[in-house]
This record gives C-alpha cells, structure tokens and sequence, in this order.
C-alpha cells in the first residue's frame, strides 16, 4: 500500500471512530461533519474523501455496530447444552442487552433512512441478513420438515418480535421498562411464541 | 370564544394539517416551519405562537395518527364472533395495515425523540398507554387468572412483539416483505405467542 493511501486509511478509521462516539453520545441527530472534521483534523471538504457522503459514513458505523452485534449474540449461543428453545431464548435476551448497552448506536442501525431515491447498497443487506443466521440455526432443530423459505420468514418473524418488544421496552415514548423486567418478558414471550409453533406444527395434517 | 381565539384555533389546525401532510409525503426529516408557515399564510414565528415548538407540533401530529389508530384498531374488534385468539390476530393484522397505508406517520410516532432533558409529555404517555387497551380486553378473557401487573406486561409485550414485526417488515433495510405475506406472519406469529402462552399457563402448578 503507497504511504497516501496508507494515511487515507488511517483517517478513515479516524473518522468512523470519531462519528461513532458521537452517535453513542447524541443519536444520530448529533452527528455533524463539520466537527468530525474538526476532531481528526482534516478540512470540512476532506471528510467527502474518506467517506461518500453522510449516508456512506452512518452505514460504515452501523457495520461497525452490527460485527458487534452479531459477536454478542454468538457468544450466546456457546452453552451447547442448551435446547433450541432455551437456545433461542438466550440470543433473544443478548439482543435486549446489546440494545440496552449500545442504545444509540443499536437505534441508528433502524433509524437512519437512505435518502428518496438512493437504495440500501447490497453489502448492508446481506449484514443485516446475517443477523437472522442466529434464529435460523435452532429453528431448523425444532422444525427441520420446514421449507428453506417459510423457514427464512420464520426466522425474521422471531427476530423481528424480539426487536419490537426491546425497541418499545427501551424507548421513552412507551414508558421504558426496566432491563430486569424486559430481560423476562423477552425470554416470556420467546418461549411461548416457540412452544406455540412446535404445537401448531404438532397439529398440522 | 373570542374572535382572536377562534382565528388562533382556526390557524393552529392548518398548521397541524400542513405538518401532517408534510410528514406523510417526507417523513419526519422533511419538516420545516418555514415552510409551513409560508403555507398557512403567517411570519415564521408566528409558528410558535400556535404552538410551543417543533417537538409539540410532532406531538400534536402523533395524537391525530394515534386516534386514527385507535379507531382502525377498535374497527376490526367489531366481528365479536370471533374466538379472543382470533381478535388478537385481528387486531395485530389491523395494525399492520394501518402502518402499511401510513407509513411514514406512523413511523413518525417512533423515531421522534424529545430532545436531552425534556420528557414526552403526560398527555402523549396516556395515549400511547391507550393503544394496548385493544390486546388488554382478549388476553384477560384468556387469562382471567393473571394479576393486572403481569397482563399489562403481557398486553405491552404482545403489542411490542406484532409492532417489530411490522416495523422491520415495512423497512426497506430488512428487505421489505410483500404485505400479503406480512399479514400471514404477523397472525401466524400472534396464534403461536398465544397459544404457547395458555399452554404455559395450563403447565403452571
């Protein structure tokens, strides 16, 4: 790598770490160029070097979070011994505690839209396909008879369920929930929604 | 009524219909009370004489989205044949479409955050607290046993769990699902929830 391209890496980097403290400390609301700029020491123009444009560095930092993520809900899964149920119950609760320990960051991942007319580019979507990975694994287990595809829609609808019940549990608006009580309420509803498939398949001709 | 008084009401529902129409087409990030007070034909700030500030205005909005919610939701309760499962699956589809055919006002009730160090206001707290009123009625008819702590925790969770659904599943950064199959989801996800919930309880000493 040529020494110029070496120190535009090294900013790079820079710049994500800087725009992701910010995010962390203020939403994404508080994110401004001019002083991410500021901080690594480069002018206002030059951030337009290192990143596309702002939508190019929120999705760059939002990688950054999902590698996250995606490490904590595989960390949770390592307690072999556990049944798919209990399994999916755990990941589920190691979601709740990212979000509830990463808020803003987690928040900006489902809070920041591409502008009308510009799409989520392809390696965002297959980041955040991943994520399902984790559900798809134990749901296979318990219903291995399953199409690939009502399989895959299962899996998003699991995920999906648990987003909502932290997203909401988190938030203001709703009158936050304490962790303790989101933390059983998740793992509540987990095992319920799970056990209520596993009768339904049962019953199914 | 004073004349000034009626003129100032008159403005005011202008000014909510212009921010609503505003966010409807745009989304939150497309408003400006410049622009809308060029619309209804006063000075700029003559805004905050209508109301407190940006976020009021947001809010106010929100209540007209909630209300309009609110009778979606009550709408499709009225089939009182139906079993308290399969309201609850109604009720969760209703919601779905709703989001579907309001989608960025509705998304607008979400991502709105009140700036550090100011609360949502009681009055916004109660409305929203309103909504799970809907999932309250079925799920006490199911579990006529639960204390009243644990079946408002059920009713938030099962509102929770149908919004995350919906609101990854209307996202294009989850890859958008066809509505059609987000309605099957979202009843296949809320028969299993419940199902599993009142074989959990069965289960119970």
């Amino acid at each position: 790598m040529s020494k110029a391209l070496e120190r535009r890496e090294k900013l790079r980097e820079s710049l994500l770490e800087a725009a992701e403290a910010v995010i962390a400390a203020k939403g994404l609301a508080g994110l401004k160029t001019r002083d991410l700029a500021q901080k690594i020491g480069v002018a206002n123009g030059a951030v337009y070097n290192l990143v596309e444009d702002v939508d190019d560095l929120v999705l760059r930092v939002g990688s950054r979070t999902l590698a996250r993520l995606d490490a904590a809900l595989s960390a949770s899964e390592e307690a072999a011994s556990a049944t798919p149920v209990e399994t999916l119950v755990r990941i589920a609760v190691a979601y709740c505690d990212f979000a509830a320990e990463n808020t803003e960051l987690w928040r900006a991942l489902f809070e920041h839209h591409m502008p009308p007319g510009k799409d989520v580019p392809e390696w965002r979507v297959a980041e955040q396909a991943e994520l399902f990975r984790h559900v798809h694994g134990p749901l296979l287990t318990l219903f291995p008879q399953l199409p690939p595809a009502e399989l895959g829609a299962l899996s998003r609808s699991l995920f999906s369920a648990v987003h909502g019940m932290v997203a909401l549990g988190l938030e203001q608006k709703l009158v936050a929930v304490p962790l303790d009580e989101l933390r059983r309420e998740v793992a509540l509803i987990v095992r319920a929604m799970v056990k209520g498939l596993v009768l339904e398949a049962k019953e199914r001709p």
